[in-house]
């Protein structure tokens, strides 16, 4: 280990901060790294970079020693188009995120499987006791087979549910049928009953579900997008809300906040969530950025980094 | 074999008729048994009856040589005091009842864990952006640890959640924390966050969820039972509802269906379900009824005996 301390810049916004400045202390003890963690240090003379989004370095040109930006989101597409940024570029991968993810997909997935929405707003005294399938008889599609969909098909599929899952390049996971590529999208989501979108957002998945791909889905579908919001064409949505989607709860937006005058808020065949389903959990994340660094530090190489031509 | 077919009567609702008189041939064909199955046969040729307790027989006296009463319902507490009923008493065991309340459960434990209703019933434009903690982080403890109970605290294991059970007889279950007598149900709801009633209705269970033990679960706490009403004793519930419990997801009562005029259902931190939480699976219970029946042929001992002072 240098005598120096190793210089890391905290770029994210103000609410995170002090969470983050008690657990990346922390997790840097936990790798024995000597860390001097600021939010103000002199670009020329910083190591790293914890990013977000809406932290305040947009660009990256000063930063000429930094050896690799760590994004604290597990989405890059707003930071992975940045042409200043020309050092390694780490995404995050969080247990607690990924937890937080599965819980959020087992619980709209369910409560959609159930048609649990027809209790709660049904609470009239009227006595509706017919009984839903069992998950076996649902089939369910993920799109995107990362960290955050491969953990998803596997919660769902140790429900019960069938679950295919859809991936740019071929996979093979226990229990859950994996189709791959351009030619496996339409097998993937012909009369699948629910929809689970977790692709990164990227030339190639924008509108990923339209008008055409949407008709492909089962009569009395439900969507669920925890994904990212042009994943969907929203016009598109709004038609098949009137054809073969029964619901569609969506969690990310083109715009975030969704506007209050959207027609999502209104829809009674929409569930908006305001970007909720899941967020990087500061003493989990702090031990992916600790590890890279220690990584770094060591010459190995870091781990979960971005491609940026491919955009994820 | 014998040359004479097994009489077998069908003695429950008649809605549950055309079901099973598709089901139950079909598993008896699996089972090599040749069963006569009908609704009317004489009493005293009976060898054995599939009841359910909304069944035209309720004076078993008449069926002299009946080996074995098959119970098509799971909970007993309707038929087991009945004297008339002298012959072995089995319950209803069926995978596909255990996988809906597996389903049933962890859906409202989840919808209640992520405070799920504040979306539902806040589309008005709002941002609520208020991320859940993790299951991690959410202690839940379920009452019995039977067929049901079992499935369910390995399902919210596997989920996350710290999970805690209790039964009369001390159990051992992976990454469940067992608990078992009467010692045992203090520490059980000590501080639990979401408690599920999975026991069956007896003499011991009745008003078990009362307002001293309502007391002892944490402030904010959930209530869920798809058990048997009488488990809790609707006063004390109504009470707690003001003070530490913040809301209960109700599947059964002690009259069914609940009156229109039911305090619960206009409650806003009651949610009424219609007795939907599982209900027996014709084709896999079919098979549960052709195995006692092939059990008894054999002379082997049946399985799922109720004890019928015990009460299950
Ligand atoms: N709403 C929230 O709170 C929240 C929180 C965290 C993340 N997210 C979103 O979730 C997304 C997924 O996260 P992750 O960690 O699972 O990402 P990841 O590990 O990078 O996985 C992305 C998956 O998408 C697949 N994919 C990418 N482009 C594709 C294409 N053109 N065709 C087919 N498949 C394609 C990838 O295929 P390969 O495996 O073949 O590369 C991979 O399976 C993030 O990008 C983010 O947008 C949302
Ligand atoms: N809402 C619905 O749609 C629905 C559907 C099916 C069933 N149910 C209800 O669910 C109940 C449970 O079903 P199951 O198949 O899991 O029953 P089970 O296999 O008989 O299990 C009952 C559990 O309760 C425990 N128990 C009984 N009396 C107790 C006492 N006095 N103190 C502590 N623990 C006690 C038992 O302890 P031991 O293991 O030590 O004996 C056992 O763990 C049924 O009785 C029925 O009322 C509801």
């Amino acid at each position: 280990m240098s005598s120096t301390p190793i210089k890391v810049l905290f770029s994210a916004g103000d609410a995170a901060w002090p969470a983050y400045r008690k657990a990346l202390p922390k997790a840097f003890a936990q790798h024995n790294l000597d860390v001097d963690l600021a939010r103000d240090h002199a670009p020329g003379t910083v190591d790293y970079i914890v990013a977000a989004p809406n932290g305040p370095v947009r660009d990256f040109t000063p930063y000429t020693r930094c050896k690799a930006v760590l994004n604290l989101w597990a989405g890059v597409e707003d930071i992975a188009p940045n042409r200043t940024l020309t050092q390694p570029l780490a995404r995050m991968v969080d247990p607690g995120l990924t937890a937080g993810m599965v819980e959020w997909v087992v619980a709209h997935t369910l409560r959609h499987h159930m048609g649990i929405d027809l209790h709660i707003h049904g609470q009239d005294g009227q006595w509706r006791d017919h009984v839903p399938p069992l998950a076996q008889d649902r089939p369910v599609t993920i799109l995107g087979l990362g960290e955050l969909g491969t953990a998803c098909a596997q919660a769902l599929a140790q429900l019960g549910f069938p679950v295919t899952g859809w991936s740019r390049t071929a996979k093979s996971i226990d229990n859950v049928t994996c189709l791959s590529g351009d030619e496996g999208l339409t097998p993937a989501l012909q009369d699948a009953e629910i929809v689970v979108l977790l692709l990164p957002l990227t030339d190639a998945t924008e509108n990923i579900l339209n008008a055409q791909t949407l008709a492909l889905l089962a009569d009395g579908a439900f969507v669920i997008n925890p994904g990212r919001g042009p994943l969907i064409d929203d016009g598109a949505l709004l038609a098949a809300l009137d054809r073969n989607i029964a619901h569609a709860t969506l969690d990310v937006f083109r715009t975030e906040p969704l506007p209050a005058d959207h027609p999502f808020w209104a829809h009674p065949q929409v569930t908006v969530t305001p970007h909720i389903a899941s967020a990087t959990r500061p003493e989990t994340s702090a031990l992916c950025i600790a590890d890279n660094i220690a990584r770094g530090e060591a010459g190995r190489p870091f781990a979960h980094l971005v491609d940026r031509a491919r955009g994820y």
